[in-house]
């Protein structure tokens, strides 16, 4: 991919598509070498959850608006390093370029850049530079080069650096990328050491630090710097042969190591050590691991099955693996959206985590429970009584959002956290994990749909005043979503207290205490779960997004201008929120994720919202695709999966630049299992409900499905292949398959 | 009024109670000598209009967000007046005050402060000081002392001097008050010349000029210091015997002045040349013709009367007196809001000057007229197509709103201002100037509704997501405020259309180039406005404040303590807008501004929506009493008459040293006239229905109608006096009176 791109906005875009991470550190793919001085790049490394605290400001405050935020900072960039022979340094943008390619090498988990060149001077040199951060030690990094020579001999000069004067990205125009507080992370510390180099860092306000310790398997000269560390080596090469060197960087930060220094060094020793080798296996032997639950095979159309399973990729190498991180709007390719973690984790990445890597999905899950004290302070802030509110965009776990229409809101994330609790326990049965940690999460979060909702004259449960998923509607009463989520919430809650009461009385007894927990209460949400409001049109056969919904004017489709979109960037909010037009699935959404509306309401629904429906939020195309596969609309499915899968490989939405849209990965492989496979994680089991785009010939996913290894593929046939018993719906009609089932499924257009 | 109020926190109300003003100068009411260190204090001066433009902050922005605001500054400071004898300096924090009076003196206009002191030595003096800023010449103040010795023989020194040194208030917790830019002006000139001495200054960003120009009826030494102009003068003394002097300040800007040394020297100059005693002469002057329309008498209750002529006389002292300037929430009286103009203007302080001074109101119209530029551009700027947006809070006439949801989101002040202009048209039948300003006005803001409303599918036109008056319910659908002003705003237009076309048909072709109206956009208008949509309940028989309002939850105002008002300095505004609570009246105010509700409709309104209203607005008491003389209930007229009455003067609120509340002021009149008067302006005429409070003996009000002094007396009988013949209808009945009538008026309660 990406070959002889080397205009300045293809490499941006690369500088994201090719970045490498592994859910710890993430560095963008830039060249090491740099590009020409007018050149835009976001030259980028990150730490999982490593933030500034930042003030917000407004114009106008009010109660409750959260005073600072945090912001995913650049911390010192690791990739500098600078080849010279005979005066003329490699670079792309002088010279001869005879080949150029690019790639991301997702089985073996490294980046690769190829390059033949001619020097100015006449010079032949072929370059093979690799990229790797190590999911097996979160805290390396390797950049390794190969050098050959076709017609030169004499020395190479290497120069291989860290650099300490970094700054964040700062657009004051778009909404999607922070305003301001670029510099923000200082040098603290700066050691040439036996073997290793080592730069350590603090940032300005949350006294934050990180490090960076430098080594290389070629012996260098180092010297400090105003504001870096920079090695130097002469090698010897001639013609025909080649050399190699490769460049070890650790990551250390004051969040999860208690000895920056001493644990850089160690670690950094032990990779040395070792040798780039032994860490090209270890890529490989955790992907494989990773791939064996992971993959999913597509025959019948060139590159569909790369780029879904490079989009699958990016989840893994975006997603936090500790306790301290999740996964944020752009994982770790860049700085949209300030490295935030929204609803985006439950709602479109926890359910690959959950189907493909539970363990994973749960260390996500984990992060609600562990920020937990904020999300109840939040509450608190604000004038509720009691409860939860996760926050709507978050590092640390406090409130970042500045803009509550489109933030703090959207209430139904408590439900999106609640509805991937409860998915988690029924694909895994982990009543145990509910024990401990779900069900404060469930409970908590729960209680505020008492507060901001209430019973009216007829005993309905209304909720008013809140933001659905479609942030081109704001401030609502009755949102669909909403109502339904918060309904689904509820009466899991209940049901979940009986669970726990029945199987583990005494635990039952320490979270009535802990939680304050009463019967009154209980009673009280399970009548909200079961009199939750559900607005419908009896006229249009379909549920309302919101009560006010049909009152509002019609957008004109037909005669706004493509550049007008997305809406966001041309039009003042209400003038969008007085209209009917949605950035993104909303209904179509709860539909999806709930899967307990009549067929003909959801088949109703969908063709009415598609139509107003401008998908300017990459996480709509994909809902739109796993949906168009339930109403028997596998054409429509294809179409939208195409606009997902492709949406950051082609820069669909042109702001790439800014990070991956990691969600959208996610809802890319969903719009295969959930929308093609039909999936559904229910009460009465595991269910399937198979289609396929027609001119697929095979299609193939896999499920770690309590701990069985399931292979299902459509083909002529549906074939079901698993290493352990397991219990299956297809079509609602229940199996047993003890190691293989193949079995006719519908053509359903 | 204020004796021996000496606490920090009383003299900080009294600097805004006490403040002088003429509509072009505001000066708080400081001592000139100053306080303790340890007092907080906003010593002021502000000049109408005179303003710096800030940066607008956005934790997170969107389009259409104004990007810059204007902000009314402290300009340079000319109270400072020190005396001392005998080494001492007086000071009413030290020694021994036998006395200390202040008054706000409304009918000779100017504020007085009388003081007896004993120095710490037993120096024995009696001060009398006044203040005046003068309506004849607006740029002139004047500060004159007379020092009476009781047993002090010797000198006095006197030091008076203009400070530099000046800054903003700021206050980053309270939404009410700016949050920064505290330091926006520089000192640019300091000169001493024959006469007098100028210092000049320039905003820093705005780069607007502004000057003070000083000068003594006693002879002074003055220096330039780095940040000041001092004058000193010795004056002798004798025992039993007094010494006066005076201060005469001339502000000059650069919005009004084109040479603001040369300007300000002239008018310094005839000031001191034409002595004191002439400038009290003129301000009574000017002051009897203002009360001859505009005096209210209240016979039967103590200070009532007071409290009430005081708050008109704030009225006219802060109302703009030229085309630059409108009448901001404080006047000029403090800066709260930021010295911006609101819909206040409109309808709380226009009605007052409709009747009184409508060469005042008219001057109040042409504002927006004069920045209806501004007005096209904002339309545009949110992505409308064509029409004018009035701004929600402005100085210079772009919008300075930083939070929409109560800011840009009331599309109503587009209807308010239009309303303004039908209600001064039908008092004074002043076509020409519908036809030169006021029909322009009407068609760009009428157009507006045709960009955000709608005809439904049953031909109902539809104004949805946006904020009616009532600041706590935001974006909401055909709020029935929005709805109705809007259709009468429409109504008028195409009416207007009518009128002009037949009685101005050349000026009407005019008309339709410039602004390029057509057939069909006048149709649209004409059905929009019969067929708007105004919501309705018919089991609470009341109109609906909006779609959605009955669907919020009850606010627990048993339980909900009374320091958790005023709601939005304690809770979140979801908090607030998800709850059946009314910050101000709204429903209630179109009542009483369209009059055209069945009166049991406008009754049971009134008594659902008063239980809901907690009146944290100062604009809402007012509108309170006087829809409780139209439900004919006097007493809770009464009883809102006061809460408008006394805000300021008992600082109900607690906020009035940010200001006076100047649309309360203009509520506290109209509680009155259009309360317990009953007047409203019709299209068939001008109506009275007149009651009161039963334990006043009398009530009397005044008119300027047509040209006719109109004095309306309630006391036994109805007395209507009038010095030309005029027409008004009393309980829907015609008269013409030609100088007197007395007849029976209705106890309604």
């Amino acid at each position: 991919m990406n070959n002889f791109r080397l205009e300045s906005k293809e490499l941006l875009v690369d500088e994201s598509l090719l970045y490498t991470g592994n859910g710890y550190i993430g560095v963008r793919g830039n060249f090491e070498e740099g590009y020409p001085e007018s050149y835009s790049t976001v030259r980028g490394a990150y730490i999982a959850s490593f933030y500034e605290t930042i003030d917000v400001e407004y114009g106008e405050s009010a109660h409750g608006f959260p005073k600072t935020a945090q912001k995913l900072i650049n911390v010192f960039d690791p990739q500098s390093i600078k080849i010279e022979i005979d005066g003329e340094q490699f670079s792309l943008f002088q010279g001869e370029v005879l080949n150029f390619h690019r790639e991301m090498n997702i089985e073996k988990g490294y980046s690769l850049r190829d390059v033949e060149w001619v020097s100015p001077k006449g010079h032949h040199l072929k370059l093979e530079i690799k990229r790797m951060t190590s999911f097996e030690t979160l805290e390396l990094m390797l950049i390794d080069y190969t050098v050959t020579s076709v017609n030169y001999s004499g020395m190479i000069r290497v120069n291989s650096s860290i650099e300490g004067d970094v700054s964040n990205y700062t657009n004051a125009d778009d909404p999607r990328v922070a305003s301001k507080h670029a510099k923000v992370l200082s040098i603290a510390e700066k050691e040439i050491g036996d073997q290793s180099v080592f730069m350590a860092g603090v940032t300005n306000r949350s006294k934050l630090k990180m490090a960076v310790t430098m080594a290389h398997d070629i012996t260098m000269d180092y010297k400090i710097l105003d504001k870096s560390i920079e090695g130097h080596a002469q090698l010897q090469i001639s013609e025909g042969a080649s050399v190699t060197f490769a460049k070890y960087i650790v990551y250390t930060d004051s969040i999860r190591h208690s000895n920056l220094s001493g644990q850089g060094k160690r670690i950094i020793q032990n990779a040395v050590m070792k040798g780039k080798e032994y860490w090209y296996a270890a890529q490989k032997k955790y992907l494989d691991n990773f791939w064996k639950y992971a993959k999913v095979d597509v025959e019948g159309e060139g590159d569909v099955e790369n780029s879904l399973n490079y989009n699958i990729y990016q989840l893994l190498a975006s997603v936090g693996k500790d306790i301290h991180s999740n996964i944020s709007a752009k994982g770790l390719s860049g700085e949209g959206y300030e490295g935030h973690y929204f609803w985006d984790t439950e709602i479109y990445i926890i359910p690959f985590f959950t189907l493909a890597n539970p363990t994973i999905a749960k260390n996500l899950l984990m992060f609600r429970y562990n920020t937990l004290p904020y999300a109840k302070e939040e509450a608190l802030i604000m004038g509720h009584t009691k409860g939860a509110k996760i926050p709507w965009r978050t590092i640390s776990g406090s409130e970042c959002s500045a803009y509550f229409p489109g933030g703090s809101a959207q209430y139904h994330i408590n439900a999106d956290v609640a509805y991937s609790n409860i998915q988690y326990y029924l694909y895994t049965l982990d009543l145990d994990y509910i024990c401990d940690y779900g069900y404060e999460i469930l409970y908590e979060t729960a209680r505020l749909w008492l507060e901001i909702g209430h019973f009216n004259d007829q005993g309905q449960f209304f909720i008013t005043g809140v933001t659905g998923p479609d942030e081109y509607t704001a401030i609502v009463n009755n949102n669909y979503y909403t109502n339904a989520m918060a309904g689904y919430h509820l009466q899991w809650t209940v049901k979940f207290s009986q669970l726990l009461k029945e199987r583990y009385p005494s635990s039952w007894e320490e979270l009535v205490n802990k939680l304050q927990i009463t019967e009154n209460e209980i009673n009280s949400m399970d009548r909200a779960g079961q009199r939750m409001f559900l607005p419908y049109s009896d006229e249009l056969g379909i549920n309302l997004q919101d009560d006010g919904f049909l009152n509002k004017k019609e957008w004109d489709f037909e005669n706004v201008p493509k550049e007008k979109y997305p809406l966001v960037l041309n039009y003042h909010p209400l003038i969008i929120y007085s209209h009917k037009v949605l950035k993104q699935a909303d209904t179509v959404l709860c539909h999806f994720l709930l899967d307990n509306a009549p067929d003909n309401v959801i088949q109703n629904s969908y063709y009415y919202y598609e139509k107003l429906t401008t998908h300017d939020s990459s996480l709509s195309p994909c809902v739109h695709s796993i949906m168009a596969s339930r109403i028997n609309n596998p054409e429509k499915a294809y179409h939208y999966l195409m606009d997902t899968l492709r949406l950051d490989l082609d820069n669909l939405h042109g702001n790439t630049k800014d990070g991956l849209h990691i969600a959208n990965a996610g809802g890319a492989y969903m719009a295969i299992v959930y929308g093609f496979g039909g999936l559904r994680i229910k009460e009465d089991g595991l269910h399937l409900r198979p289609t396929k785009p027609p001119h697929w010939s095979k299609l193939t996913f896999r499920l770690n499905f309590r701990g069985a290894l399931v292979k299902v593929t459509l083909g002529d046939q549906l074939l079901i292949e698993t290493d352990q018993p397991i219990d299956i719906l297809i079509d609602n009609k229940e199996y047993h398959i003890e190691n293989r089932m193949e079995t006719n499924y519908h053509e359903r257009n």
